[in-house]
């Protein structure tokens, strides 16, 4: 094989079925004889998981907003040369439950970095191996469910604003607007079946 | 003291005597009546110096080099935040043995990076946090000396190209020329009560 594979990546806050989505999209791409590479962030390779265990130990305010963003584009930079970017010139496909997009919105567009900073660190990391295809679960009625959410939770979670998952959601739907040949907002209501039909529709012209 | 101190770096090769000239510059400054921190790189916080381990464990190609340069720049950031940021607002000076530019040396003129990408990712980490000054002990006839070095050890280094201290000397020659009132290239040659006089008068404009 030596067309190179594609390389999809899904992503999607709480609550929209992501899992139960990424178990169905990759039944499905086996099932038309891709041969699946199934990864995830963060960590996803040797290198990445030592990153991440950094970021996950001490205490809260251990890293300020610019060194975990930058540890996290190192983490992916690994991950694209030790995991992706292998898989995809051997042929095969690669599937990520999240990748750099969850950067560009949690970080970029609901933190106070930007998303155009964000992506340009990143973008030095892992070149020209974005996504093929970024599809971003979400619910249409997503502001307002977070919305009740954040409310109820915000005084439990320190000083997160109110508007946290707000801001998540308008930074994905940012990013769709500047990258819509990549990026894609895919409804998540109805029953799984119909959400897996969204997901392959969204990739058709990257099927063989 | 609510007067924000000075934050001066000193950079250079082997075999021009950077501590030696740290020792004696700090000395120098401390007479004058200056609140000095000293402190270095890579490393000089508590993140940075696990950053540091990370860097240092595993086979010598564990980390590429975009990942490289994107760890070094997260230890950097984390340096300003935890260390120099914090003496600088209390009025104290910092002197830092190495500092941002072996990053756009080392991994951006002399490695395949590029000054200007390195320069980019090291400002979203550290923003304002660039050094008053930046001194570089170079010697005049540094180039040959280091060629003829470099000719012995290329063999042993292995995949480290021949001319890799030249490129090095031509980066920092390169960084000095695009920002002439941050950093200066010193002459190291001489006595070392000479050279630490080139350092003071290249201070002069910054000191009380």
């Amino acid at each position: 094989m030596s067309e190179r594979g594609k390389f999809i990546s899904l992503e999607g806050g709480e609550g929209v079925g992501k899992s139960t989505q990424l178990a169905a999209l990759a039944d499905a791409l086996r099932a038309q004889g891709i041969e699946l590479v199934l990864t995830r962030e963060p960590g996803g390779s040797d290198g990445a998981e030592k990153i991440r265990e950094l970021l996950l130990t001490g205490d809260e305010d251990r890293w300020g907003a610019e060194a975990e963003a930058l540890l996290f584009a190192a983490a992916r930079a690994d991950h694209v040369d030790k995991v992706i970017r292998p898989a995809i010139l051997a042929g095969k496909w690669v599937l990520s439950d999240r990748f750099v997009d969850s950067s560009l919105a949690y970080q970029g567009g609901a933190g106070d970095l930007g998303i155009q900073a964000v992506r340009a660190i990143n973008a030095f990391g892992i070149g020209e191996w974005f996504p093929d295809r970024t599809l971003v679960l979400a619910l249409a009625e997503g502001g307002a469910r977070a919305r009740a959410r954040d409310n109820e939770m915000s005084d439990r979670i320190g000083g997160r604003p109110a508007n946290y998952h707000q801001k998540v959601d308008l930074a994905f739907r940012q990013i769709a607007s500047e990258e819509p040949a990549r990026l894609r907002i895919i409804d998540a209501s109805g029953s799984p079946e119909e959400v897996t039909g969204r997901l392959l529709d969204a990739i058709a012209d990257l099927l063989p």
